[in-house]
């Protein structure tokens, strides 16, 4: 096996609408085939121009209601009202499910590394994105990349945040070991494992989150793997989601 | 910023029970300075004989009831009882908090990739794994490296398995970017960053689950940084689990 190499995208100026990302990272780092070129959805975002400008958001009777109740603005929480399909709990934050399935805190809506009196929104179709890129990426230099598109969320009964994939394009999400043996000849107990989001937090971690950030990150080496891209629980299998939603009913009746 | 590589550890011979595993370590892989060795905790366990042999298992009541509704055998089900301290879900499956914080399907008690009859349990005290495999890899190369145990955990909202870190030494859980400022001087929204999880899960990537698996990686070239150890929620803080417990509760009282 290879050594796997992480390298940062170093030198991106500030990303701001309209520019041209992609060339932006090809202009700053000479991709290889097969590389895995990991973006943080914020600037994507800010470069696809998915922002918001909150004096331009009227909020409606339950955005008011809700940024009373946890002490937000209610233009921002209707920003994520918005963005959202479905909430699985009004507070003590908002956490909705989005159309492309994945679950976040507030929408994954984000008022840091923005001009004051704006919000970043999470890619409406991160997967497009992904493949976007990986096109635009192609067309520019030839190579034939992979790409993930991250948000950084909390978890369950762990504290801090780490980074999830909401897009990608080149790979599956799961690595599929069913039907593979174990040291031993057993059918593996462990059989689908999250790689996408195993390589989203680690690329995450190398981008570090404050000023000193680096919003695009490279893993090279990496084998292929075969899998599917069934990455979000549907409602039966979902725990954690049916306790959330029947426990927030349970309130409300009470 | 330097690259990062992550370097498998290949030529590990199959560990038993008695094994130095630090030196089939070191003489596998000349280690550095600032090295994060990440090692699956299934190997930390077979090598201190940290496992049981089901045969000398007597089940208990719960246990026998509980492996009848969930399929399972009784004396399995008695050694994930042993090694939890709370238990959380009953069914589906059993999810229960370790002495340690951990929270876990099953209690991270795994049949895989041992032989039949025995299980392996996840290492009683991995904060002091972690250390001692630190001084003893300092006793035996003069090289302070930092280490992670992990194990291989499920999610909420997300399908497929993660690794993630049970015991660590040599740097500290989360990294803590309170008071940072972002690219336009606002404080962070996002503050604790999960670090040693984001490096579990990328190891755990590297190290593949089936019998091409390799046990145990190193991570070169990371920076340091500050942070604090309190990975895991307090019962007040965690909803998911607060959820999954009045959920259990509710469905007691039907």
């Amino acid at each position: 096996m290879q050594p796997i190499t992480v390298l940062p995208v170093e030198g991106l100026p500030l990303i701001r609408a309209g520019d041209n990302l992609e060339k932006m990272i090809t202009d700053s780092i000479p991709l290889l085939d097969g590389d895995i070129l990991v973006i943080a959805s914020t600037v994507y975002s800010k470069a696809k121009g998915n922002t918001r400008d909150l004096s331009t958001i009227q909020p409606g009777a339950q955005a008011e209601h809700l940024a009373a109740r946890n002490g937000e603005d209610p233009r921002f929480v209707q920003a994520v009202l918005d963005a959202s399909e479905e909430l699985i709990l009004e507070e003590p934050f908002i956490l909705s499910a989005l159309t492309c399935g994945h679950i976040g805190v507030r929408a994954g809506v984000d008022h840091s590394n923005i001009e004051d009196g704006k919000v970043i929104l999470l890619p409406s179709d991160p997967m497009g994105a992904a493949a976007e890129v990986q096109e635009q990426v192609q067309a520019l230099t030839g190579r034939k990349i992979r790409v993930i598109i991250t948000d950084t969320c909390g978890r369950s009964f762990r504290r801090g945040q780490t980074g999830h994939a909401i897009g990608w394009s080149g790979m599956t999400a799961i690595r599929d070991f069913r039907g593979d043996t174990d040291l031993f000849g057993h059918e593996l107990a462990i059989t689908e494992e999250a790689v996408i989001d195993e390589i989203a937090g680690f690329a995450n971690f190398v981008m570090g989150e404050s000023n000193n950030g680096v919003p695009v990150v490279v893993v090279r080496g990496c084998e292929t793997w075969s899998g599917h891209d069934n990455l979000y629980f549907n409602r039966n299998e979902d725990l954690t989601r049916r306790a959330l939603t029947s426990q927030a009913a349970n309130e409300q009746k009470e």
